[in-house]
């Protein structure tokens, strides 16, 4: 047997999320589909992927790791796993790593960036791709403010009620606000921590719209770490804008 | 009467091409659609573009005027234009012009890009947006050989059979080929010029393309402009690459 780490990028505009479902196109399911296809029927390979993407949310580098038998060169499988998926899922790399590897638990930091194209006008060439904000957004105000966030904090108040974890303490070591990284309208939020509750990075970046808006205080902000109370944070921004952006062991 | 001028953006993954189709999705038919929407199904507006794009091309900048009798604010109606369009289309600017100015023929010279993502795996974010090159290009020796198209030239060559122009003969103002403008791995085809015939663009691109493969030499590239003879030049890449960059008149 051999332990197998892929890095992938996908677009995930057409799918129902990462996992895999039954009556829905989804992520894990082409991906095992293509791996069952290259390395055999019989062997039903089972990607573990290293968190669970929402419908709509895109993936710059993600990560899995698969067991399989085959003894298939590497760089042989991401070629021909490239050839047979869909153009918006794509593998940028795969190498053979040490048994004991998991790529959902021992991913130590994760980083996201919630993309936002602000301009009065919409850009037609990114309708699934950035969310469209066309009131002006002052990002060093806003990057300031984000540092709230930093450090340990209970973020129960930044959890969709449709999570079921058992702890909703996380870390976030960095919380970036830049514009122009991707074009000169673009606002990203960049934020890095060692884990993220079920929409979390999206209600962070709804917070800081809010803020802009002077619907929330910084002081709404401190007391929502204080407490459990959703209606303290902000909107929960739509899933496009958002990307994992790469995956730290 | 007033005349407007309008400058628009938009993605042509969607539609059939700029030019109002009965049975099919243009960009003339939703604009003159919406138009009508807001200023009455009575005054049936004609919109008239700078150029027919095809299937699948598409513009960063684009002009059309319209003649109407309504006297509703330029900045008002692009705003309603832009409330009642699709997201892949988007007004950038509305202004009233003197009466005589034609989008189509006052036309000085037009700038396309065509924009080719050069990398041995492709970006899943650009499906419909670039055309995916997998082989190394060498952009230095590209323009250089580029420059051989510049100037007065019969480029009948370089013209789709289903053209019926009367005169082939055109002038290329510059043609450039530059790396990473819009990303690292991007290579664009920048040609400016007072015209261009069917697939034009697309087949001076495709004729880089083979000359970087080694299809075509430089002395095939002379001899193609001296002659009518389109096997001299290249494969015409497809449309998802192409866009219309800018009109100036």
């Amino acid at each position: 047997m051999r332990n197998l780490k892929f890095e992938i990028s996908y677009c995930g505009s057409r799918f129902h999320g990462f996992q895999r479902q039954d009556n829905a196109t989804s992520i894990q399911g082409e991906l095992e589909n293509v791996l069952s296809q290259i390395i055999g029927k019989d062997s039903h390979c089972a990607v573990n992927g290293c968190s669970r993407t929402d419908a709509g949310v895109h993936a710059r580098h993600f990560c899995f790791n698969v067991h399989i038998q085959s003894e298939i060169d590497c760089k042989a499988l991401a070629k021909g796993m490239n050839a047979l998926l869909p153009f918006d899922i794509a593998v940028l790399s795969c190498e053979e790593v040490d048994m004991s590897f998991n790529a959902r638990f021992d991913a130590k930091e994760k980083e996201y960036i919630y993309l936002s194209h602000n301009s009065e006008v919409r850009n037609p060439f990114l309708q699934n791709l950035a969310y469209h904000y066309r009131y002006p957004l002052d990002e060093t105000r806003l990057a300031e403010v984000a540092q709230l966030f930093v450090g340990e904090h209970d973020f129960a108040s930044y959890c969709s009620a449709r999570s079921t974890v058992k702890s909703t303490v996380r870390t976030i070591y960095s919380f970036d606000v830049k514009r122009g990284q991707t074009g000169d309208n673009s606002v990203e939020f960049i934020i890095r921590g060692n884990g993220f509750l079920y929409n979390m990075v999206r209600i962070l970046s709804g917070t800081l719209i809010y803020f802009s808006e002077g619907k929330r205080s910084a002081e709404d902000i401190k007391q929502s770490l204080l407490t459990d109370n959703r209606s303290l944070a902000g909107v929960t921004l739509p899933a496009h804008g958002l990307y994992l952006n790469r995956v730290i062991y």
